[in-house]
């Protein structure tokens, strides 16, 4: 029995006109021979306005009854989505996650996938059933039910699939992942096959495409994923293990973030503990630190930079200026106009120049660096948010346009 | 422990305000010394909207996903109305069916329920939480998703109360059960105290209050229910065994029922047979016979009269006409303005000469009688519907009216 599962994203179950398009895709995958295991978020719209009313219940309702209150979206969508598979004369049967089960631990909210049942989902496909499950979802030991946080649903059909040893199929608004922003850098391609760790440093591109807890899942248990748009026949981007990329590319895609602040602390006094002063106080207030920079010390004094999430930005200034002031540094600058420009790709690990290449294409376009950041896979550099755009289309034209030119000589 | 089951109707929880009257309706009872159990409806409209997605989704949509669609609108009811409770600040949780377990047969759409939990709700109550129940809605041994049928939410609650052997609180639009409909009969008043087969027989008063199948459950497992509007302070009606009703009054109530339609079956073969075929080709289409009348034979012909419910009427016909003329009758004569007038009280078993006061009652007023049924409890006689609220009217006031007048005397 060739299994799929196949997940289907709000704006692709919106109405039920494309949900119909939606179980047509189904249907075409029974076609080719295999059996589709189907995942379904709440129809677009549902889970904001659910969020809606609970807020008028309750400024802060209890999070085991928003998560009673939410599941209901997607159960709503997959009764809806079983009846219109059994009116085009497919048998299907909804379940919701606790009929799975979908075991989860007990963090509402936010809860984490720890036991997948599969028998009920196999008994099912033997009898001829497509199975239709509600995304999101799922129910502690105790039978409370649990969600699993914005785009869930993703992680629900990963799970799924590493249960029953399949391929996941991720149908939503987008063809595929791509190497830029195709807003932003016209020439963007669909990538046809990316690693998982590649997918997971592509955040910010990947973000809209799908949830990144749901790629750690697959990276961990092995689920190939296919991403691809629910309104076109077109394949789209597989995420794989790095075993099956063929191109080790440098440059696999470039991504562009304006979400962040940078702070700069300056005349810190250069003495032990300092740094750690700072961001153990926006540690305490959960308030994530990304990139961080200490410049050389001159006569006992040093400048620190770093950048948190604009949305942390107001309370981090309350943090910093308060500690700047008891530890005697000269202020405190904040900078909201700033972008971080990243170059991922697993190919980097063994190519030499990379950064240099990057740092050289910046200074070429006039922009100026105000900091970096590396991880094995990706190169991070920091500049003048107006140059965001101009830096990501040089970076795109001279790494990834450049090198499929040379391709297909 | 004084546990009380307080049930909320659709329209009593329509809306967030109004759902906030009943969470204030269950304090109060908190504030009393209760400890209260909540059902709620499924908020009004919400069902009807399912229902018509439904419909849009499958001409007939499988049963048991009508089911699972179903069965959200009154979780989401539930979760709103325990997050309501938080916000005023009582601790409660809201259950499903298959979390209480409500436990049902595997009929879809309308299972009947055969095992209550109660060792959850009696936990919850302990850890002193409301819980609030989805009325409406069960759970087979085999984990699938049921619904009791219209009006299911009466039941849910009367099987609550019977296995936590507590009162049943029907919290509705009215404020109880009336002698007579008071839009008929403006001197109508409500009736303080009703026996269990009293309300069966005003069926079609207490169809506008309760559910009828919720009554016969009650009445087996002896469970006491006080039907209450949740937008007033004052007493309702209850209902209980017979033995707590105090005055055996020989007419507790008058209805009126147009909803039915006669046919008169002219000069049938009066020959054994002839009857059982008509009725039985009738039930073997569904449908359901009331009033059955048939005449004195004359010289070996006779004439056979009975009612079906308007809705029925026209397959009623196809049916009667087909059979007619096999047997050779001369006619079948169809009557769609006719009423059915009662009068209901557990009274009459010791009174004497009810029916002969009724029938006076009614030629004194001009009204011919078509025909004539009764039970130990009741007498109902069909007559042309243009004298039903003048016969209701005139019965109500020498029955009802006349006595109060004598008791305050």
């Amino acid at each position: 029995m060739k299994i799929l599962v196949q997940k289907f994203g709000g704006t692709s179950v919106a109405d039920l006109k494309k949900m119909e398009l939606c179980a047509r895709r189904v249907i075409e995958a029974i076609e080719k021979g295999y059996r589709p295991v189907v995942v379904s978020s709440a129809m677009a719209g549902e889970t904001d306005a659910l969020i809606e009313l609970a807020r008028q219940a309750h400024p802060r309702p209890p999070e085991r009854e928003l998560d009673a209150l939410l599941a209901t979206g997607e159960q709503k969508a997959v009764a809806l989505f079983a009846m219109t598979l059994n009116r085009l004369g497919y048998p299907a049967v909804s379940l919701c996650g606790w009929q799975v089960p979908i075991v989860t631990d007990a963090v509402h909210t936010k809860a984490r996938i720890k036991k997948v049942g599969k028998s009920k989902l196999l008994k099912l496909l033997e009898d001829g059933y497509v199975p239709v499950v509600a995304g999101f979802q799922g129910v502690t030991e105790d039978g409370e039910v649990t969600t699993l946080g914005r785009g869930g649903s993703d992680t629900t059909a990963v799970a799924l699939a590493a249960a029953l040893k399949a391929d996941c199929e991720i149908n939503t608004d987008v063809p595929g992942v791509f190497t830029a922003d195709p807003r932003v850098v016209p020439t963007a391609r669909k990538i046809p096959r990316i690693s998982y760790e590649e997918m997971l440093e592509l955040a910010s591109l990947g973000a809209k495409v799908m949830q990144i807890r749901s790629v750690e899942f697959a990276a961990k248990y092995g689920v190939r994923i296919h991403v691809r748009s629910t309104f076109s026949p077109e394949e789209g981007t597989w995420i794989v293990p790095e075993e099956e990329v063929m191109e080790k590319l440098a440059v696999r895609g470039i991504t562009m973030d304006t979400g962040e602040t940078r702070f700069t602390v300056v005349k810190v006094p250069d003495r032990p503990g300092i740094a750690a002063e700072i961001f153990k106080a926006l540690g305490d207030a959960h308030i994530v630190v990304d990139m961080i920079v200490q410049n050389v010390s001159h006569d006992g004094f040093t400048d620190m930079s770093f950048t948190v999430s604009k949305n942390d930005a107001d309370r981090a200034e309350e943090i910093v200026r308060k500690i700047a002031q008891k530890i005697g540094a000269k202020e405190v600058v904040r900078d909201d106009r700033v972008a971080k420009i990243s170059i991922v790709g697993i190919g980097m690990r063994s190519a030499y120049g990379v950064a240099g290449r990057m740092f050289d294409i910046l200074a070429r376009n006039g922009v100026n660096i105000k900091a970096i950041s590396t991880s094995e896979i990706k190169i991070s550099c920091l500049i003048d948010e107006k140059y965001a755009e101009l830096a990501v289309r040089a970076l795109h034209e001279e790494f990834i346009e450049e090198l499929e030119e040379l391709q297909t000589d």
